[in-house]
């Protein structure tokens, strides 16, 4: 009887992109599903003392051999986008927006089609025409998306779920909740899966 | 013609312990051997935006859950220290005084004994009293120790060898550089492990 799993991601990491590239393979390989959350990370990092991947010359030129060898051993495209990082808030808006027109299937394919052409083809996606050009192309309404995009319920619930997620203890992205267990980083979900194959 | 694989660590950093146990097993599976080096983190953190992983309360709470599950799942013995993080300045310069002494197997067998004493058993290592009493168990000569913890080569070289890691880009621990690649993490040694298997 094994409830969901809880995918925690920020839009604007590069990391938690990796991460959704594997997430739902990981669960599957289970028997599990994934609940997909896009958050903002600003209020937690601001707390916990967290930094973009790139604040520093030396951190960035870590950020960027380490995300070129893990997309390449994974097996996933990533191209730089030049702005990193930038501020979600539109495509997370978007994501929510799915989720309440369409349900959480939509919600995830939104969040992959914003993912892929910011890290998968190095697009920006922060601008409302951005956001709502990668959600037309992925066969969502741009008209009813962009009333979406400025809506109090959808501006609410994004906050609400970033609120709940710090109440939770979370201060990075990906992180990843099965079972009560937490895991921080894309390097984690090896882990989460050896630890589901434990039995959770 | 491949040659030595750098360790860096700090022996006040528990991922740099779940390493240190990891390293020499993972480099001889693909015939590399380990060039140990102790370092300080505190100047290259202060430059980077670097924190302790229990800078924050929930920061430490996370840290307790996965080194934990780490150390499990690696077979690694763990046992949080009372005073996290140490300042390794005495168990570090006991590090290169082995070296100097007696060789690089030495010193390896000195910080091996000092990670043991601080992570494997939680007992604090960071006074000199201490520092001296896990070396002479391990077998090193007491006052010949206490002696070399305040020459002042030795304190040169724990220095030199810190600012040469912050010149090659380290500004984190466990740090491993193996032709010419960065790996930051205990996580990153399986990808290590996987770029040496590929063959280099």
């Amino acid at each position: 009887m094994a409830g969901p799993i809880t995918f925690y991601f920020d839009i604007a990491s590069p990391y938690a992109y990796l991460a959704s590239q594997r997430i739902d393979g990981i669960a599957a390989r289970h028997g599990r599903t994934v609940d997909w959350r896009a958050i903002l990370l600003g209020p937690a990092m601001k707390l916990n003392g967290g930094r973009p991947v790139n604040v520093t010359p030396m951190r960035a030129a870590y950020a960027r051999e380490d995300l070129a060898r893990l997309a390449r051993i994974w097996g996933i495209a990533f191209v730089e986008p030049p702005n990193l990082p930038i501020f979600a808030l539109r495509p997370s808006r978007a994501f929510y927006w799915a989720q309440g027109a369409e349900g959480p299937e939509a919600a995830r394919r939104m969040a992959q089609a914003l993912f892929n052409a910011h890290f998968g083809r190095g697009e920006d996606i922060q601008e409302e025409a951005q956001t709502l050009d990668v959600a037309e192309a992925a066969g969502f309404d741009r008209s009813a998306l962009a009333e979406g995009l400025n809506d109090q319920r959808i501006k609410d619930r994004l906050r609400a779920e970033t609120d709940a997620s710090m109440t939770r203890g979370v201060f990075g992205a990906p992180w990843v909740i099965a079972d009560g267990r937490n895991y921080w980083g894309a390097d984690r979900l090896d882990i989460l899966d050896r630890v589901l194959a434990e039995g959770g």
